[in-house]
């Protein structure tokens, strides 16, 4: 429609008509998705996660880390839904939420490899 | 190797030997990745480039923005290396770095809306 290119400046542009921002509300999660993934220790406990599920005592040991530390990362991260859990007997095992979590993860990292 | 198995608590559990973090310098840039993308404004914004290249003023008009707020985070994510910049005459066009990064916006978003 020729109202569509009324923005349209002299110099030569296609037209805007086809280009539309992602809602709000689904950027505002996806940045909150982000942030939470956005710590280096946060994400070196979610690279151990790719491997397979694992319970706290194993997290900790693996990392070398203090427990505390690991339940603050695990609760933020489940906040996020970045993380599942699952109860077997005593233990509760941790896991990356799904499909979308572990490619965001594989794919930061592709990149942050790409460029040295 | 069975020397591998030392640490196995007295409660099941595999062994360790197979899960190790990714190195700490991969999960830092992938960090700072995130943290670029951890923005809702900045989110927005990158939403317009999954659809096509796009200049400042183009980016400014479509958001209803301000330019050095836009020119600001483009800014931030030019630094990540998210966005990769065009001259052409007297524009430059900024489009989406690599295939990883599209993945990376597309998979958040994907995510975030499947939890309602």
């Amino acid at each position: 429609m020729p109202d569509e290119d009324q923005e349209l400046e002299a110099h030569e542009h296609t037209s805007r008509a086809d280009v539309r921002p992602v809602e709000s509300l689904a950027c505002e999660r996806a940045a909150g998705i982000f942030r939470a993934l956005g710590d280096t220790n946060r994400l070196r406990l979610l690279s151990l996660l790719m491997s397979r599920e694992l319970c706290v005592s194993e997290i900790t040991g693996i990392l070398d880390d203090n427990l505390s530390a690991v339940s603050q990362r695990l609760k933020t991260l489940r906040a996020e839904r970045i993380v599942a859990a699952r109860r077997e007997g005593k233990h509760v095992f941790y896991s990356l939420a799904d499909g979308h979590v572990r490619d965001l993860i594989a794919n930061a990292l592709a990149h942050g490899n790409e460029h040295e």
